[in-house]
């Protein structure tokens, strides 16, 4: 079963649970209005020791940066600004001292620059791997919140930054390379808040969420979630210096926000101000269903499938 | 370094961090104020195979309440309804189908019985052990927040139930005997949510916690927090049939309240209205520090401590 095989099954026998005026499963963040005008946003994201990370190709303190960076990423990509986290830890004994305090100077740094509170959490001993967990929140302005399900007929489809760069690091680490640019890059991402809030404040974007495993599979949520097909040109696929077109499309953790907008001059040209780098677009939503590649406008037959944990 | 000491060495660490309008570390749950009235309560713990329990001897639907139970206890324990959960899941491939369902159904009937929400969590693969992350969402009205630090010399202390039924349990799972009524306590506690917001609403009701390591060493939180010292009558304290006073002195995962309130017929007859059985007093609040052990009001030089991991 893949993930998203779990989600769907926990969907299904959860059905009868109350909602208690909660917006739940199925974007990236869980949304609950506290007033008239704004919402928490929840997510949790878990990382397993040789599922998610390797502990002799990831230093402790940028598996404390990056355990809160994919979850900033999930609130950034409902236009929110992360609050606080709760941070859940599964320690083995032999790394009970310093193993920990580095991971806490990564989490506690990204924490501060980015200013978020840690409310809580647990730490447990584990008699095997490694095991983190991240509960973050978020606040947003309840009309900016931008959801999956949003994007329409017309719409460009737009990338913040090149892809494939975590991808193509990972390969390098499951080489044994672990300090190559790109194996660092996989190592250090970067959550895009600042452009995840200036986008949520936007009219003109509708659809966004975060690419954590490969544009070719997340897009398909945004796809299914508003009922509509695109049309992406793999020429238009920015890829990252070094990282191959497969890793673009299809490996995970770049943790780019993948957005449909209206495209505009004026659009492109406020993000550019905001930002000094115009977003990328990569392709179109259409009404058909499904995702069509082409090359060149050339329709091609292959199929292009993101990262599974089964 | 026991759990205690990572949380004070990672608060230590992270008391440059906001805070958010958030109060975090250092109660059963960090609280959030929504309104003028009202806050939300988020929790958060983690059970890990091999530490928290042995997946032969515990059923996965036992195990799905069960992890959700520990979770809503803390919310109880604060004086919260709890309203929603985010759920975090490794799991090893071949527990992919059917163990999966099966926890759903244990996590899913609890939530359903509770009127909790399931909004969000992750699933993802395990090479080792199983390890299961709950982050659960209370509501409460924040004059009837009950903390830690809220204990008043003169107070009586409360349990709401007799102790040490799931640390005899866990004796008898550790010899094989996992099916034992003790055993089966200790797989399936009851979270005291009724009782806990009830008291809650009471003004003389001060401070309050839940037990899960046990009384001798979790009434050292409310102590420490409120800055006095208790006298408990080891004579009082009640034992679970078939377990030990050093079980229900120092064993975990009881899950009973542990509550402080100024002693008065009024307020037993109430609660013995309410719940159908008197809340059971083993002490009082003294102003000098630490606990006196007495056994019919003599001193004992025994010192008790809770269940610790490291």
């Amino acid at each position: 079963m893949t993930e998203f095989g779990f989600i769907d099954r926990i969907k299904q026998l959860c059905q009868s649970l109350p909602t208690n005026s909660f917006e739940g499963i199925g974007d990236d963040c869980a949304v609950f209005p506290i007033n008239s005008s704004e919402s928490l946003l929840f997510t949790s994201d878990m990382l397993i020791e040789r599922i998610h990370f390797l502990r002799e190709a990831i230093s402790p303190y940028d598996l404390g940066r990056k355990s809160l960076t994919v979850n900033l990423s999930d609130i950034a990509a409902m236009g929110g600004q992360p609050t606080a986290t709760l941070l859940s830890l599964s320690i083995p004994k032999e790394l009970a001292n310093s193993w920990v305090d580095d991971f806490m100077r990564g989490y506690r740094d990204l924490s501060e620059e980015c200013g978020v509170a840690l409310i809580g959490g647990d730490t447990t001993a584990s008699k095997g791997d490694l095991a983190i967990n991240v509960t973050a929140i978020g606040r947003v302005v309840t009309s900016n919140i931008k959801r999956r399900s949003a994007a329409k007929v017309g719409d460009t489809i737009f990338v913040t930054s090149p892809l494939g760069g975590s991808g193509s690091g990972l390969d390098d680490i499951l080489r044994g390379e672990y300090t190559s640019p790109l194996a660092r890059l996989h190592n250090s991402p970067t959550a895009r808040i600042k452009e995840g809030v200036w986008l949520g404040g936007r009219d003109d974007v509708h659809a966004m969420m975060d690419i954590s495993d490969g544009i070719a599979s997340d897009l398909r949520h945004i796809l299914k979630a508003s009922s509509v097909g695109a049309e992406i040109e793999l020429t238009a696929i920015p890829c990252h210096l070094g990282a191959e077109l497969r890793h673009a499309l299809s490996s995970g953790e770049d943790y780019e926000l993948l957005f449909t907008a209206h495209h505009s001059e004026q659009f492109v040209n406020d993000y550019l101000t905001q930002f000094g780098v115009t977003p990328i677009p990569v392709g179109k939503i259409v009404a058909s269903e499904d995702i069509t590649w082409l090359s060149n406008g050339t329709v091609q037959n292959d199929d292009f499938r993101g990262f599974t944990h089964y």
